[in-house]
């Protein structure tokens, strides 16, 4: 059975819904709101289970997951939300072995999922202008284990990509729009490509700039996530909730045939949407 | 530079949005309403290019993305959306390595998306009552180059799953709420349960359920997907929407002390909001 | 042209955002944070203009929309929002010369925009139990001139509404299952019937209790109301919305003819959807 | 008891959910896929029972309901959906006896809603600039008996509007940012502005030309209408939905005192949220 591990993450929650994330050093402890939690006391216990701090309070022990660890990374930039961040798992085929390209590093919340998911059978490259950004994401990493699984480069991408065959390349920099030729250089033919913005202005922006770029399959969404009061006898959505994260693009490196029709695969996200099961292939 | 491999799955795109999904077996080809493709003219060529059919019409050729397959699998069940296996990756932490179980396999969707993450590191294993619908997925995953990542049972989990350390536990079946105390009994301490519902009845039931269950950290959520049309000038959402895929429903295997107090942890869901950047832990 | 008479409801608005609604009286005055403001400097003035405090800040001074008015009421009570009064209006065909009831009267702000409405040419009758809850909702329709358009009855509805003709009514009570038969037998024959509830749980047990009433055309529908930040230049949704106010069920009084298949009538909500140009009849 | 009056607006339903909208001409019949409604069957009896068809069809009668006739009404033009209309009603204090002025009046949809408001105490004047969009709005305002509550006039807003003293005005034209100067112009101080425009590239106009105008308290809103399935055990949203209808602003017209600082009552939207009940003013 999988028991804490000396050098661990830990995810601490208490009774009044506080929670902390801590690796557990054998020796050292935290100090909480409702006394302190001795490490050695974790070390070689079950997850999911309670330990008491020294005021007898008790907390439950848990590994934290991928959606823990983006939310509750630290961050002095905007992070991407667990909702965001699986999408675009999905929609830039994250899987063990591919290389996937980002830009920029902030504090590295997207970074680590990818990293988590790629391992170390593939790469995950990720640029950044800001030293003490990298500095801050770095320690990120290295606070979940996966520093080495990422490479990470202190170089403005205006000049362009060191990279010509990524299979993926996520840009979270304020104006993407104005990297999309060098985002096209780093990718393969039929690499993904996506982005995430704010704004309307920044997405209308980005439409306009990808009509003299080799991108396809352009698709512009937004995921809203709902949560529910979880009980069973008034179940009812939260009173409040996240109104707007960011619009996501996507699209695909292509090579356009010099007979293409213009915008002809300009988009295709209204015409194929999800559910349409004609879509089958057939073999 | 990656060019498509004898074997490779390939996504076909026509300027009128169709799209067809195939294994490129030399020799072979694909009958469209726009002509043949002959994939000896695909086998070595780069992805994101045209390929003209026999009648001189451009397909798109791309490498299928995960949202791809996860969309155009053969089903005759409800597909689980992308959206949704991207959220399920974030919140049941699935990576390469980890032992998910799964039930029931369905079409396969899920399938497919937790073997292309956990990779021949970890185990997917996936219980299915009904040998055709095993079938089906089987055919699913081995057209993808999957199937060996999964461990296929045809089984009733109304009388248990064989495992009992998993790290990650699925229910994608009429009742989930039948089978919780089996779910509870797979997973070890501290591993993520999660579960897809299409009606706010299944939720109640669930929510009444996991009382008596070794449970906590219980979330309720929904994602919300909107498209929006693609024109620089003209930006705006698409006209209609999908409304609905489904309540998804998390939860984490805990032991509860003796003095927990009733239903203290039954849920975090309202009050630990994504974005709260005070939960940053120390070390 | 239109201007601030004594006896008007007005609403001030400081640079800070902050909104006091009031009544002008003549020689009275308004105590803000920002310093006094006279209503004799008001009070003959336009509309949409700055009036300065005694400190010399600027406040606008408007005459309060329904929405306001909705918004600003004093309560005890949890308010029924503006997006679901307009859409109530709209379902209940509320205009001038109607009668409509309602149960319960609350805080009084349905009944506020109801009574706006309908007028002096027909009736708004409202029930309530609580005798404080009544006088709190007789102030909020005295203080914008109001009162006199309702007639406020200290009535429990379990034991059957008084009227037997009404063309519209709405039920906003704990549990509104339980005066179905007493609404059926409040309107006429084709009247309108809603209630909104925060909880599935009641739109389950309304549902149930539909089937043995005389009313079809049932829908059940939910309405999100999405804010933007304002700026021009990054325009965007703002960071947070209210998630959940409540779910509305409309429905119509009818008489099934014996021969009506059960079911038949019960819904046509994910049938008639709107927008469909098809329903144009044909004179 | 209120019955069907010759000359009355009927909605028949038929039991697999087709409707249609026809006025009781005595001596007259509506021709159905299900048979033949004689009119004369239905005048002096009760709305909301089933009449027969000639094939013996049994067909609800039910008297329109506001949001029955904004879906209902013919068009050649986009609708305004009743959500909307509600909400725009709450919005620009839409009720009997204000001015409210309206440009273009299309297929007179909105113009119905607020002309059934207002009534005959009030005056709606609605301005177009195609003749037979007028022609087909007056048509439609005549079905329903309203015609006479408006004032139809064939002009172009570009020049200006003939009022100077609205209380509330409504632009559905293709650019309502061209228009806001004349819009100003038309409105009394505090008058309410409203418009309705499907893109986001049309809200940042809008934003960007209300700079220089005489408005304040801007609002960009967005509202999303979900159905739900009516059955009792199986409660769920409806599959699809409309995803989206438009974008809302709304503002005040509004004098700025010399002193005031640039864009300090720009917007109250995000600042002012619904449900803030420290608003309550005080007296």
């Amino acid at each position: 059975m999988r028991v804490a591990q000396p050098g661990d993450l830990a995810l601490f929650v208490s009774r009044d819904h506080k929670q902390f994330l801590v690796r557990l050093k054998p020796g050292e402890s935290l100090h909480t709101h409702r006394g302190m939690l001795r490490f050695d006391d974790c070390i070689g216990g079950a997850w999911g289970r309670d330990v008491q701090s020294h005021l007898g309070y008790p907390f439950l022990i848990l590994d934290p997951t991928t959606a823990d660890l983006v939310r509750q990374i630290k961050r002095t930039t905007q992070i991407i939300f667990p909702k965001d961040v699986g999408y675009i798992v999905m929609k830039l085929s994250i899987q063990p072995g591919v290389t996937v390209v980002e830009a920029g590093t902030g504090s590295g919340g997207l970074t680590l999922a990818l990293a988590r998911i790629v391992g170390r059978t593939g790469r995950v490259i990720s640029y950044e202008t800001r030293p003490e950004m990298q500095h801050l994401a770095r320690k990120n990493l290295e606070k979940v284990g996966l520093a080495d699984c990422v490479e990470f480069k202190l170089k403005d991408v205006e000049s362009g990509f060191d990279e010509t065959d990524a299979d993926a390349l996520f840009l979270d920099v304020p104006e993407p729009s104005r990297y999309l030729a060098q985002a096209a250089q780093a990718l393969r033919g039929g690499g993904c490509f996506g982005t995430l913005v704010p704004t309307v202005n920044q997405i209308v922006r980005l439409l306009g700039a990808l009509e003299g770029q080799p991108f396809g399959m352009i698709e512009v969404e937004e995921l809203m996530l709902r949560a529910y009061k979880t009980v069973s006898e008034r179940l009812r959505p939260t009173d409040r909730m996240v109104a707007h994260t960011g619009y996501l693009l996507f699209a695909r490196k292509i090579e356009r045939s010099p007979d293409t029709l213009p915008g002809s695969l300009a988009s295709a996200a209204d015409e194929v949407t999800p559910g349409d099961s004609s879509l089958a292939g057939t073999e």
